[in-house]
């Protein structure tokens, strides 16, 4: 049995606990100083406030004041931050790292760098540990579809873990499957990382179409709109698989879990859905915040991190001028509070799809 | 201006003369043997009483009694009969068809030759002409997300036109193109096709999920199986990729339209899923098509045909042992009534995947 850190109590980070106390594992769960309720609470009552459940047997709460305390001694450290905090990890964990003490993240996003060019989450920890530690700390990511609060309940859920060292996954990815945590392991870490990345981005888009709907008067006889929507989800799907290509990553990693079970996942409810109904409605990006006061939306923050990287690799001609039209178009809604438009002209362009559009020929 | 005419009365027969009529084509609408009475409805009515939506103005429904009147001087023939149908659409649309009248089907299938192989629907249609025609009809079909009901109201659909002549689909997307009904056009016509067939069976799959969530209690807390659900998807998407691939498609085809979109959608509500649900809670098949009289069931029909020939293409070393395995558990569980059981042990096998499982090592 090993002794693992989880830093990060948030909903995925304390769900990831589960699997691990089953497997008799020691498990420290690490609040961040975002998280001094949440750990108050679990130390007083036993139940995680936003889980709404009691913490696996065993497993130990303790606040970032307890760090040190915490992490002495640990097997492997785990990383459940949101995606603002990977360079303050690095920094907090720093101290206590040691070369050849692994680290699995299953924070997701991607970095953009000044030129454009986007880093993996794990990338940026590394190139964010002080120079004795970069390139010795081995870093593994978990993808694909895991609502937090399913996992914590034990629910049947699939995933993949990924890292370039498939030593590391051999290693890892035991400790964590049971009979309902199913893992399979993939060296492909910028496919799986770019996939999870963006699932958040398109599940905001795909959302929109729930607000569309809304503000043109609703159902129309027994019609919704999921055929919008579907071409949302198909075009989202798309523009991962381009940029994931784009990156150096595996376009089958698109079409299994990390991809096309991530982006399905996150469309069936959840934070980004309701943030993209209220844009989709029309209702101004601050405003939505407030009206979803207290919750991160990872597709917010992931598309005002990535789109702008965007723009700048077309500016440099590493893509095409109309590449990625609907990450724009939900960057310009998110961040610009800009209307959705119907874009459908400039969607499935990309050569790799050998798709060729059609334009109507009447103004009908 | 052309005019065309559309075999079956259906919801997607209908809906998709509501594109055409909007672009001014002269159409007609002919009901089969089974759309007596809907047709005998349009008639007095102009209302179809499944789309419970007035026809399109300008179409005409004719019963089948006037099949030769309906095909006078047509310049296209559609085809929207039910899976079931196309031999008999074949067998009953010769006597009316020339060498260079264009068919194109939204028929959705898969047909099984003797040894296990699988044809499309297309080329199932030109076998079952007589011999005069036979090579002589430019066949093309449509697949993409598109529920009927949303595609009559006029709501924005992104679909993709599918045949081996490129110069077909030119002529043939025009005259159905729209500025709610958006046409790519491919010529991976048996990557189109394979998709298309396969989405009903995995929506079939997926809805599983929601009668297993039922006899399990429902909700744990919050807690739903989204994840579950999710698993499900991607590994159907990975078994159609796996198909395709098998069948001389392009990948490309899984994960945009055709594929993911289109399973997308199906998996958004509809008979598959309420179909899904009553198997996935352990209800007898004969008994679960008893409680959704009357409708045709497209995913049920579809492992029908399509699973039997798998397990010849596995006998004949074609595949291997352990292929498909979500679609031998649907057909199990819809054709011979067993249980639904947890195989994840068994997904995401193919090598083209790069994934490698990992199994649990506790009991737990």
């Amino acid at each position: 049995m090993a002794r693992i850190a989880m830093l990060g109590a948030g909903v995925m980070g304390t769900a990831l606990t589960y699997p691990l106390a089953d497997n008799g594992h020691e498990v420290h769960l690490i609040g961040t100083h975002l998280d001094e309720e949440i750990i108050a609470s679990c130390r007083a009552t036993g139940t995680h406030p936003r889980l709404k459940r009691a913490l696996a047997p065993g497993v130990r709460p303790f606040p970032l004041g307890e760090l040190a305390e915490a992490l002495a001694g640990v097997d492997v450290v785990a990383l459940g931050v949101n995606s603002r905090g990977v360079r303050w990890a690095a920094h907090t964990l720093a101290p206590h790292l040691r070369p050849g003490l692994p680290v699995i993240m299953v924070t997701k996003g991607l970095a953009p760098g000044e030129n454009g060019d986007l880093s993996t989450f794990p990338d940026l920890f590394d190139a964010e540990l002080p120079a004795s530690l970069r390139g010795a700390v081995p870093l593994a990511a978990i993808g694909g579809p895991s609502i937090a609060g399913e996992l914590a309940a034990r629910r049947q859920t699939a995933v993949v873990f990924t890292s370039r060292d498939a030593g590391l996954l051999a290693y890892l990815a035991p400790l964590f499957a049971t009979s309902y945590y199913h893992i399979w392991t993939s060296t492909d870490l910028v496919g799986v990382e770019v996939c999870v990345a963006l699932k958040n981005v398109y599940a905001l888009g795909v959302g929109f179409v729930a607000g569309v709907l809304e503000v043109s008067g609703g159902m129309d006889g027994n019609a919704a709109m999921h055929n919008y929507a579907a071409a949302l989800f198909a075009q989202g799907l798309t523009e991962t698989a381009q940029l994931v290509q784009l990156l150096g990553g595996g376009i089958e990693t698109v079409f299994s879990l990390p991809g096309a079970g991530d982006l399905y996942v996150t469309c069936q409810g959840g934070r980004n859905s309701r943030m993209g109904r209220l844009l989709g409605m029309g209702v101004d990006p601050e405003e939505a915040s407030e009206q979803l006061a207290g919750e991160t939306i990872e597709g917010v923050d992931a598309v005002i991190a990535i789109a702008p990287a965007v723009e700048k690799l077309i500016e440099r001609g590493v893509l095409e001028p109309d590449a990625l039209p609907l990450m724009r178009q939900i960057y310009a809604v998110a961040a610009k509070g800009r209307p959705v438009e119907s874009i459908f002209e400039r969607f499935f362009q990309p050569a790799f799809l050998k798709l060729q559009p059609v334009t109507a020929v009447s103004g009908s």
